[in-house]
């Protein structure tokens, strides 16, 4: 049970307001702090939320594949390599301490904003026989990006976190039956993180890798920076590089949550990765790629769930499981009987025990934050026999016993 | 229950052999990959050993404060308000990338390898009233330095991990309390470590901060690369910079796992915060800052628990608390047997469910990985009535019935 009083980042309805409603939103409620365009700080309570949405995608992840971590930095030598050192705009690069102008040379290490051209070679190092075959490695961790604008909060940051999977097959049709089961996964995620009724497929080009679509998984986003249009004679999604002329009216705002790519041997090819066949030979390996930004999930789903008033949590992802508000002259008894009720149900309490602010103004923080069950416990709730059912989203409250809120929870 | 023949990062008892014996260990046994000096992958395995050294020291740094995460990111303006841009020579910075020469003005940003420059003017727009002091937060994230020499493996990394715990007062005195605190809780951790009989308390300077000590946590570790001297008249360790000449004949290799340090009101005076007293003053605040370097303790640990063969994990940080080895024609129903008992316990297994090696290979390479507690499961075992407990440290091994596992577990 954490005590509001000790909450580090109070709520602030006056905080500054951003372009973006997720930043000002989560600044309002105390879950980031802006740093730099781009670059944020997560509170208490929005380390919380990032912690939730990545344990959830971890824990689908790790049923299709292994979990590793990368570093931020790599050698120039790796992005040299795949000719992405000079096409990749967005690409951070760090130089000496001692460099006296900027030339390549000067160039000390790259700040990954993907991990191809570290994964690549790492499993060229581990797996070559045709025995080990097919395998998928992922990591969740944080990616930087130079983007020239940076104005959306946690939709586009310069630093942010992201899932990233990298699949490695001997055959195409081997890595399109994985890149099914991604798939397939992918809606679990986003269906337990509350979106589902938001979240479309949208199909993408393939790029220079394969003649076939890509998918991309778009969040139905007021704010969203990309917009994707539907074609009802196919009831299909498109983003913009493939939609035909005949539906451009159709377009919605959305903000892509993940994407699941077919490589090919763009990769392999680059770093000579090859494998041994059965008989001795040396076969070609084919790749798939697929993300998740999680911090943008977080901002997808302030932007999703709200109303003028703040926050509203999807319970898998809320900051805590039950906010617990008190009021006045109440029995140290009947908190301790609430919290363990609670938590031997393994749910969390966030518990406003400030004494100094009304009960108009704790109800206000509350509704800011947006945790959606919600218990008051006050002098006059238990003349009324116990204590007030609130939740975040309901004009009604009801009164029940103490001892029955575990029917609540 | 996972499966060692879909575990990426094989062990390889023929890996490269590094500068340090900590690289050199969890290199051959699959649980790191060197990138570049002083830059590592964590595999699987590395993986899990590192989680559970970071989610031991948050458990007890959640008892004294707030988890938050900042960015790795940095304004130059930040690192120029206390000049540390200038004076920190391992200060890693990132340059535009349209720069065409290396200017001052084309920095573009820091990669912060500490963040007192971050956390001062963060706490300040936050708390400023003497009603919610003290507190702290801490962090767990990855560090930046540009290291001249990093050839001790993950004892000293120019991308590291490390937990940074940063508390706020009104009075030194207060401060001092605090500081006492956090001795305590550090003593905890590296007692749940498995690391107590090794650690220290060193006697260092306090700095430009204090005439008094600060208190590094060193732990006693062949490799090394700093030396502790221990004064047997005060009973008492004192690093290079203050030990008296007549104790320099007592030096012992250690390294420096921890740091608590005052650092009084060096940064909050460079920021200009200060706090409103009771009586509507203005007040200094005094700041003290807590380190653990979490991926150094990980190569601490694999450096002094070792043996010719291998490593063997402390069981607070093994990778699973169990290595199950399977051999010959056995009964699937004889493991499931085996892996609900040890589930049932909250514990986990890391099944050798390989059949196209030996039982000598298997054990050699369960050696490398040193899981302390295994459990071989073949027909010899069943014969002799049912399998063989062999752990990792002991030359002994005995039957036992597979019902009365739950007692070993």
């Amino acid at each position: 049970m954490q005590r509001q009083s000790s909450l580090f980042g109070k709520t602030n309805k006056e905080a500054k307001e951003f372009e973006s409603l997720n930043a000002t939103l989560l600044t309002k409620a105390g879950f980031i702090h802006q740093e730099m365009a781009g670059v944020y700080s997560y509170l208490p309570l929005g380390k919380l939320v990032l912690d939730k949405i990545e344990n959830l995608v971890r824990e689908e992840m790790l049923k299709i594949s292994n979990e590793i971590n990368m570093p931020s930095l790599a050698s120039k030598e790796l992005w040299s390599t795949t000719g992405r050192i000079d096409s990749v705009d967005v690409l951070m690069k760090t130089i000496g301490a001692n460099a006296k102008s900027y030339e390549r040379n000067n160039v000390e290490y790259i700040l990954n904003p993907t991990h191809e051209e570290v994964i690549t070679p790492l499993a060229k190092e581990y797996i070559v026989s045709y025995k080990h075959f097919p395998f998928a490695l992922f990591q969740i961790q944080t990616k930087f990006r130079n983007e020239a604008r940076a104005k959306s909060g946690l939709l586009r940051g310069r630093e942010f976190r992201m899932k990233d999977l990298y699949s490695f097959h001997t055959s195409i049709e081997d890595l399109k039956e994985y890149y099914e089961k991604v798939k397939k996964s992918y809606f679990i995620i986003f269906e337990k993180l509350g979106l589902k009724e938001y979240t479309v497929l949208v199909k993408a080009s393939g790029g220079d890798f394969t003649n076939d679509y890509s998918d991309e998984f778009q969040v139905l986003c007021k704010n969203g920076e990309d917009i994707i249009y539907y074609d009802d004679k196919t009831n299909t999604y498109y983003n913009k590089e493939v939609a035909s002329k005949d539906i451009l009216h159709n377009g919605k705002n959305a903000s892509e949550a993940g994407n699941i790519f077919i490589l090919k041997d763009k990769f392999t090819k680059a770093f000579d990765y090859t494998y041994q066949t059965k008989d001795n030979k040396k076969g070609d390996i084919y790749m798939g790629c697929y993300g998740i930004g999680t911090s943008r999930v977080m901002g997808i789903i302030a932007e999703n769930f709200n109303d003028n008033s703040g926050l509203i949590w999807p319970e898998s992802i809320s900051p805590y499981n039950i906010h617990l508000i008190t009021y006045g002259k109440i029995k140290d008894s009947d908190i301790d009987k609430i919290k363990k009720i609670v938590e031997k149900k393994n749910k969390t309490i966030l518990w406003d025990d400030r004494v100094d602010i009304s009960m108009g103004e704790k109800l206000k923080d509350s509704d800011l934050i947006g945790i959606s069950k919600r218990i008051i416990l006050s002098e006059k709730s238990i003349q009324s026999g116990g204590v007030e059912i609130k939740e975040r989203n309901k004009d009604k409250s009801n009164i029940i016993a103490i001892e029955n809120i575990d029917k609540y929870i």
